[in-house]
């Protein structure tokens, strides 16, 4: 039997799983590979913490520096997180010409672009299908099952976290800081839950998404964020009384002159698969030329689910794939440019309150006629607190964005509007 | 750039579709593989048609074993179908060290033991990712992407033509011939549409599913195999109230002392995503130890989604593939032994017609009491018919499908039933 030796860079949550994945599934992963897949030696500051997990059998240092240049180690799990130490490590580790599976994002997002040209020029592996949508082969997916197509685009949910607080606020009738607190209570939501409800963490999986479906450099800069924060309860319900779900989506759409990176809340019709995707799931939908659209599901975070996927990478490392890091051969990536937001395409969802005036209805339509742009659906409520003012919804075709802001900016000029006009981009992920 | 030719066996729908997916992405395709793709020859019955698709510049024969004995092709792609002449062809390529790429389920699972063992000792690959659910890279998840994973179980959507049917009963409240019918129109169902809607097609699919997840051998006649035939748009209604969705699943579950290997039509509660497949979609739900429930979709059929997968495995073999044929060592692979139906464990919905006499639904669920399986739900209808005659509708927790039996039997036996017991399986799916 082979052997491949794995030095654990963190054995916190995720860590702990990969070493429970390997010694649970070590009989099916050696009839798999004919390769004793071991970790023999943990870095990790919580020294005690580390043996109370893998054991006195295996080596557990503070110096992680040691580690990566460990001669009788072939390759390093990162699972330190952050994009200070776990960089310099990974940088140090392909150095030392050892293969390196990361579940890091940041990492990925960030300095993704120097991290795979360092690893070619070392002639190692880099692996990170762990860092997108967990536990799903979603990379691998993309990289290799639909590598005769042009991807068109990409869209997905892509945080537990903020799908765990939608699927609330729709079910229970929650406000965003009641589910928060709620998901925070459950643990699906850290004590600083920053990155996962302004966007940033589905953004830099987005950048890792689009960067292998389109091979384009990592262009985390120019990802357009927007979080879920200022979602209200009142939007998800109109959006149901129209058939649409409210989803927090990272989506990557290639148009003839360039690709739009986004990250939003997006209306979805609650006809697709994708809008039925509850809780802490996970699920991307992948639109290849001559696929059509192809959906892909599990968990997208947690112990187990996140190991089965650095597992994935080790097995192809000890089946030593030859799939290019970008899944494109990195002579070969192009510098598409990037739409700004206000240059992308989608549909509208707008609400508007206005005070109950003959003509003001007419006057809104209007300014949508004169853009050119069509209504799809509109929907007018009497507030129940304020019988003379009422909301208008009114969902838009597809329109660039500026245009809509235009529109937008009119009607916020109109007299009879109240405060501002809510905008919520809706998808119809058909084709 | 490298060059890796190709003889085309068979030309027809899918055969055309890899043509056409291998000149209109023939930029991406390089751009990933720095190989350049090419169909150098084609063995095609009708040489007019096939010279008509790919022009004159491609060598049209219809002496297929000539291609296949070609120095000049490296990988035979076989689009025949059937078991006969594409099994000696596909012999004959292997045995002249030839990788081969094939979509036909029949023939592995009815040949796939020897083929594999063919293909090993000739040091070639055989990839058949077309072979199941079409366009959608199930086979390569399962190998691959969920390698570290013990698989508990697969259930899947696997045949366009029946969950079309399927739909269009539910949804527009036809009967199984109309629906049937309107497939065969629509081109979804051949004219003969045995294979697909007895659930042989199904079979030969969940053959190979269960031998890639499991690493055994291909089990094809240890498969129960149950189509929609007999399918009354009653149960559908009944389902439907109780919360349920029918579905011709094929489900490969390992237990602790063997692997139920069945194709049948299926209860699935209707908030599970696979239940909400529509059409001619495809959708196949793997549960591995680690990952949990993970769900791909998109097109089973049609011949561009098929010659994406078909493509897929070519381009795997520009990049030297190294993953073992049946994702296992072929010296692990295990004969597991595979249940008779008699011996599945599944819930159960049964129809019962009964005289509306007092007493005998107290009969009825003392049966199901004897021998300890519990009720789910019952509903009790009144057709409009027969005043004196009522439906009564059970759904069983699970139970061992024999003890199931004998209660169908003492049902039968009683002098209030009316006719033969209704019965069709329920899968939770859930865990």
């Amino acid at each position: 039997m082979k052997r491949m030796n794995i030095g654990l860079l963190g054995i916190g949550t995720v860590g702990g799983g990969v070493f429970e994945l390997l010694k649970s599934n070590l009989n099916e992963i050696q009839r798999k590979t004919l390769t004793d897949i071991k970790i023999v030696a943990v870095a990790e500051k919580d020294i005690a913490r580390a043996k109370e997990i893998v054991g006195s059998s295996i080596e557990v240092t503070d110096d992680a520096l040691k580690l990566v240049s460990d001669k009788n180690i072939d390759v390093i799990v990162e699972l330190i997180g952050g994009t200070t130490i776990a960089k310099d490590l990974v940088i140090k580790a392909i150095e030392n010409k050892k293969h390196v599976v990361t579940a890091n994002k940041a990492l990925l997002a960030n300095f993704g672009n120097e991290l795979f040209a360092l690893a070619k020029k070392n002639n190692v592996i880099l692996a990170f299908e762990a860092s997108v949508a967990g536990g799903i082969p979603i990379l691998k997916s993309i990289k290799e099952g639909l590598a005769g197509n042009k991807i068109e685009w990409v869209a997905g949910i892509i945080n537990g976290t903020t799908n765990f607080i939608l699927t609330q606020m729709r079910e229970k009738g929650e406000t965003f800081a009641q589910a928060l607190s709620e998901a925070q209570s459950l643990g699906y939501a850290e004590a600083d839950p920053t990155f996962d409800i302004e966007g940033i963490d589905a953004a830099h999986k987005l950048t890792i998404l689009a960067a292998l479906s389109f091979g384009i450099p990592m262009s985390f800069k120019d990802v357009y964020v927007e979080g879920i924060k200022a979602l209200e309860q009142k939007d998800i319900q109109y959006a149901e009384e129209l058939g649409y779900r409210i989803k927090l989506l990272g989506i990557a759409k290639k148009r003839d002159q360039g690709i739009e990176l986004r990250v939003h809340p997006t209306l979805i019709p609650e006809k697709r698969l994708i809008a039925n995707v509850n809780g802490a799931m996970n699920a991307v939908l992948v639109k290849g030329n001559m696929v059509g659209p192809t959906l892909y599901y599990g968990a997208g975070a947690g112990a187990l689910p996140t190991a089965s996927a650095v597992v994935a990478d080790l097995i192809d490392i000890s089946r030593s794939t030859n799939v290019p890091l970008h899944g494109f051969d990195e002579t070969k990536i192009d510098n598409i440019p990037i739409y700004s937001i206000d240059d992308a395409i989608s549909g509208y969802y707008l609400r508007i309150r206005v005070s109950d005036k003959p003509g003001v209805l007419a006057e809104i339509t209007k300014l949508f006629g004169d853009k050119k742009i069509s209504i799809d659906a509109m929907l007018q409520k009497e507030p129940k607190e304020h019988k003379t003012e009422a909301d208008i919804v009114i969902l838009s075709h597809l329109a660039v964005e500026k245009n809509i802001n235009a529109i937008i900016h009119s009607i916020e000029s109109m007299p009879a509007t109240i405060g501002k006009v809510i905008k919520i981009r809706l998808e119809e992920l058909s084709k």
